[in-house]
């Protein structure tokens, strides 16, 4: 994964915020708005599998026009994660290290 | 947001891939049935707004029930993201970065 | 399917609505709400399935617990279709009816 | 609501399930595959109305493009729907009307 210190999340989440904000989107980006939005965007990235096989789904990257919707379903997503927690001002980095800490506790592992 | 350097997302993305290697669930982690889950969890996240009003839900984080979902529901959604991500090479923060990029394109500033 | 006169989608339809009138939620149920809420059941239906295999899936009726979600998450997602149609004064028999006229010139049966 | 006897759930479902049979789509046609195009297509709907205020959402119909696209868009989920229940041997309406009584027993009439 890039090691880019311009391709931090905090950065491109400044940058998202920024983008919206000189082209007034801001009236929009209520966290409701948001919220459907990043469904929205996940039901996109979902479709590209709706009809593939599980061995086809495991192999769509090495069909280009499958792996170019890919690629810009999970930057439509992640940019509505980011915006909607900007908003909010929750960290999803934070919030998922305390998921996974939680998670660590609800499922041991298996003879550890 | 955090600068903490054990919370990137190459680091959390890593230690998803290896939560879900020690306890068995790669089988389970197919793209198909991440993309499906994503998705699933971009809805848990919609739900807690479906019936507020556009002012209940921007104050939607001074309700600590309500705050301690979005949080929960936020990280399921980035976890999701990042396993998808993990299983089919995809780098999310370049995604997004070239995202921004196209749409600065798409969109120009107006009156700039 | 049933016959029932008294399990018509226009008789399960008001009967929705007066459900609701009665107790006083007509508020929440505008339509941009009434969507969420409609996309948000039809991921909980597909939560039943992220996980199975498609031979598992298949299969689901048999399975006691899993089935009786699936009945109560397809009354859900039908409930709020019937529910949001009612609202913008869209009948979905008519609308699914001329989507398989304009189905059908689109998809021309192979051979024929 | 239309009571045009070609017209009712019943007969819309058999012509669906007909349509597919005939342009060989049932191998695509699971019970997964079907939820989770349930789910992409109910997601479409609801892109429709994420960037509308409350009262552009109410007055949606009035809007041509925006009417054209939800009567479409009701089409498709109500077509999934249908063909969902038809592979797994589901009755909608029955599992509605089953429902709607477990609500009324759940959510009293309140002063009733």
């Amino acid at each position: 994964m890039t090691d880019d210190p311009e391709m931090t999340v905090a950065d491109l989440s400044a940058r998202l915020v920024e983008f919206a904000a000189v082209r007034g989107w801001q009236p929009f980006h209520n966290p409701k708005n948001l919220a459907a939005a990043l469904s929205v965007e996940a039901g996109e990235l979902l479709e590209v599998f709706q009809w593939l096989t599980p061995e086809q789904a495991a192999d769509v990257m090495a069909h280009p026009e499958r792996a170019g919707r890919v690629r810009d379903e999970v930057a439509d997503v992640l940019a509505y994660l980011l915006q909607f927690c900007a908003v909010l001002g929750v960290d999803p980095l934070v919030a998922l290290a305390e998921k996974i800490e939680r998670n660590g506790r609800r499922f041991p592992v298996p003879g550890a």
